[in-house]
């Protein structure tokens, strides 16, 4: 399975190199390709890098880690390649000082990126977690497991998001439709507030127990 | 320590009985007297019912345990008397049919609760979890502990009701100033959402782990 990962920031960088290790095919890209070469190069386990544009097209599964205000750029640039294709979104969108959501709650920002790319199958997932979390290649915590929620409507798409956290060691859950992102863009707000401004620090997760 | 339950439903019921095992003093009170009356006797160790009014005045904590839609009543009941006193609210503003937040995300439950109330110190609290969880009397499930999160602006009344989960044996969460339920609510839709919906059934929970 071919995996490309669009943004070479902590999360794209330490998601991307996980799953390289537990053999995905792993394309870095940037809009900085210089940075995304030297990710593919630290990540190892035969990671390459490439344009955004080349990228995305090798791939089966694109993973959208760029920060919220650049959607619109990689959009433009590589929209129409994304059709039918498995674009996992990873952001979330915050307001400059990260105290609340920039798009509240009537919608979302996987909605809003699914009504850019009405072709490509958008599944929200992997934002509710730091990418410390994801860097340290450890799906537990004190012992107890991670869980990485994900959200779409596509089903085959869903499968294989749940497939790759799965191969990760992570609990995959299924938080329904592409709209519930609603619940898990708060959720990673709570977990950035958690983190830092209540002291736990970024070696935190929330595990659902069932 | 005394605690007023307003609300003779599955959550008020399920909280008040554990906290009165765990020695609080229990006073039930409902809108239906001899409802109230019906679960104080259940609740045994000596709990109490009484109409809502005198339930506040004895009480030093009031937990708030009616649906959304019975808020304004209670407040025009009991408003004046719950000055200065701990209010928790346990609600959940959804939408008809449980699949969204009626109030959205520029607000919540329990800060439109303080605006009614400017003079009680409401914290919320308990939103996240299944009345059958708090009937159970475990704070675990499958051996892991299951975090109740609280968020208010008073810092005592919030001491006071972190120290009533913990006597639970519930883990406690402070998530941050009462605006944070814009948080805590959307967990509880999501929580709903994977107990429903995705047949994840009841006994279910989040544990926050650090």
């Amino acid at each position: 399975m071919k995996l490309a990962v669009i943004g070479s920031g902590n999360i794209g960088k330490s998601i991307g190199e996980w799953a390289s290790k537990v053999n995905y095919e792993v394309i870095f890209s940037a809009k900085n390709e210089q940075h995304a070469q030297e990710v593919a190069k630290a990540a190892g386990n035969h990671a390459k890098s490439a344009t955004v544009k080349s990228a995305v097209e090798m791939a089966d599964i694109i993973l959208l880690a760029v920060p919220y205000g650049a959607v619109k750029e990689v959009v433009s640039e590589v929209g129409p390649l994304l059709k039918g294709k498995v674009l996992i979104d990873a952001t979330n969108a915050l307001t400059a000082d990260f105290s609340g959501l920039a798009l509240g709650f009537t919608t979302s920002a996987a909605e809003e990126i699914a009504k850019l790319l009405p072709e490509a199958k958008v599944v929200k997932a992997f934002n509710t977690v730091f990418a410390s979390v994801y860097a340290s290649q450890n799906p537990k915590i004190k012992g107890q497991p991670i869980s990485v929620f994900y959200a779409g409507d596509d089903y085959e798409a869903k499968a294989k998001v749940a497939d790759m956290i799965t191969k990760m060691g992570f609990d995959a859950v299924d938080a329904g439709p592409l709209k519930a992102a609603r619940n898990l863009e708060p959720m990673a707000l709570l977990n950035i507030s958690l983190g830092y401004g209540l002291g736990h620090g970024t070696s935190i997760g929330f595990s659902f127990v069932r």
